[in-house]
């Protein structure tokens, strides 16, 4: 590989709905030609697909209609933390206020992502091959992450390009075969053309040059980087999820659900039980009748006292539950009987 | 800006403990000039600094070796999913495996992080300032991300480059004020690099030229993309949150921290009662004595029904805990009052 050059496209200026982008970069970057790759930043394609939702300019009036405009965007909250709201649009990226911005249009207006990003990028990468050119399109935005400071600009959209780069299968000098190695490289291409490009409005379109095999094909888009909620470990914030798990034990009925068709093995019973341990009230004792079948006894039976057993049994319960172990309990005049299982 | 070019360093091969890393890039790169990014993959700076573990070549052993290389490398276990394990390593990283890799190394040994980055950023930039060069040098290493596909080079260590490009200040053509952007440029070039680097360990070092203002300043490191623990909403998985906030309720004490000093709002004790509106039993209540003070009362007074009661109060309590409240419990013949209170 020679290298990559990363080229500002200046010039374009507003973007307003209904406007040609392809017509408007061919003016500005005359120069481009096949096998480049064009970052364009999501703004622009908004603008010109009237991605666009009108608000009061200030006032507390404003702020509802910013609220309002997140609700309609939003798919699920993943966390939040005082003003910030990390959410999943309905596209399914996981975005801080669902990718709405205020910056670099009138303060009469908010602006909303592309509606759907890949289409944007196909039909400008259509556009430009009718004007002889095979690029590359990448439709970018800037985005947070988990467990990092700072931003960086990602892919919401690709045509021209694949997503992901895959080293599956490869050979290394050491003989050694490569394994969970693909590269999300229009992230990567999208981050390289943010370098040249600034907050203000002035560079929206980067070019990228010397990437192999750019515009050849149309490829799988930047839906292929979305993941899905079951290969999803961080789908809720840790509070928000905390929370759930409390509401979990607030909520676990006497009965477990039917579909726990395996026994409990006793190590995760174990583990409950040692998380509980220095919270039953004092005599209180759990005997294992048999695999799966634990028998709890209180030792004061007054009024006060089975009242507290009572509490002790539902804190074993969501030990259990935190083990993944389902479980039923049956009170009779003095013991309760938790039958436990693993879904 | 004129723009970047990303360029690959071809020839530098094998590294070895105490190669002099600074040595083999000017052999190999004698084009390079001030104020270009060297962006050198982690794995190189690890060989050169003998932070390698040696393990069987096979077997079981081998499997072995590497969970307990895993878990000297591990701060605090983030999330596991099967083999999956996102950890943190104790520089403050959050990766999959702590990094450790198996590849582009011989069998009987796995390559460790370097033990401190920009350290190793710094030295080797002080080691070029010495060979009369004043350039940025960045140590990346590979990330997967939260909800995206797919991996992407990041900064591990940097020096002669700021971490982060700051724009909050700086006014739009509309006149806004931009806010919250302060991007992770050297993510960004760690990326760019990655795109003219392959896997199978040919090209370890590409060069970044045209970013400005490189290779001037020391810089505060790539330390300061790493977020604290206060401001990071995703420190663990939601799966493993979801059982910490099970746990908590699992061990939740009769008694309310003392550390509780402000009044309970009613609207966040209505959303607990909401919360376990189905689960109680039938006939039993729960009343409002006075701001923060809950009365409950079971019907049903036999000895499993005062069983269940105490299981229905500490449901309860579950959900008061979910609503950021804490709650005393004091139980007598008849009722169980709650103290609620908020942190």
């Amino acid at each position: 590989m020679d290298g990559l050059e990363v080229l500002p496209v200046r010039g374009i200026g507003d973007v307003t709905p209904g406007d040609d982008l392809a017509a408007l970069i061919t003016a500005n970057a005359p120069w481009l030609r096949d096998g480049d790759v064009l970052v364009v930043t999501s703004k622009i394609v908004s603008k010109a697909e009237g991605r666009l939702v009108e608000v009061p300019a200030d006032g507390p009036e404003r702020e509802e209609a910013r609220e309002r405009a997140l609700l309609a965007e939003t798919r699920r909250v993943v966390a939040r933390r005082g003003p910030t709201a990390i959410v999943q649009t309905h596209h399914g990226f996981v975005m801080a206020a669902a990718g709405i911005d205020a910056s670099n249009v009138d303060k009469t207006h908010l602006v909303l992502l592309p509606a759907d990003p890949d289409a944007s990028a196909r039909a400008l990468r259509d556009a430009l091959i009718e004007r002889g050119l095979r690029v590359g399109v990448i439709v970018s935005d800037t985005m947070g992450r988990a467990w990092r400071n700072g931003l960086t600009d990602v892919a919401l959209g690709a045509a021209g390009i694949e997503p992901l780069r895959d080293h599956r299968g490869e050979i290394d000098p050491y003989g050694n075969e490569l394994q969970l190695t693909q590269m999300a490289v229009i992230d990567e291409l999208a981050g390289a053309g943010e370098l040249v490009k600034g907050k203000s409005d002035q560079v929206p379109v980067a070019v990228v040059r010397g990437y192999p095999g750019a515009g050849a094909e149309q490829g799988a888009g930047a839906v292929a980087l979305l993941r899905d909620a079951a290969s999803d470990m961080f789908s809720l914030g840790t509070a928000e999820a905390r929370a759930a798990g409390l509401r979990t034990a607030a909520t676990l009925p006497d009965s477990a659900d039917a579909e726990a068709p395996h026994a409990a093995d006793s190590a995760a019973i174990g583990r409950a039980l040692t998380t509980v341990a220095e919270s039953l009230a004092a005599g209180t004792t759990v005997e294992t009748k048999s695999p799966g079948v634990l028998r709890c006894t209180p030792q004061d039976v007054t009024a006060a006292g089975l009242m507290r057993f009572g509490a002790d049994v539902h804190r074993l319960r969501a030990a259990l539950t935190a083990e993944a172990l389902s479980s039923t309990v049956t009170y009779d005049a003095s013991t309760a009987v938790l039958t436990v299982a693993r879904a």
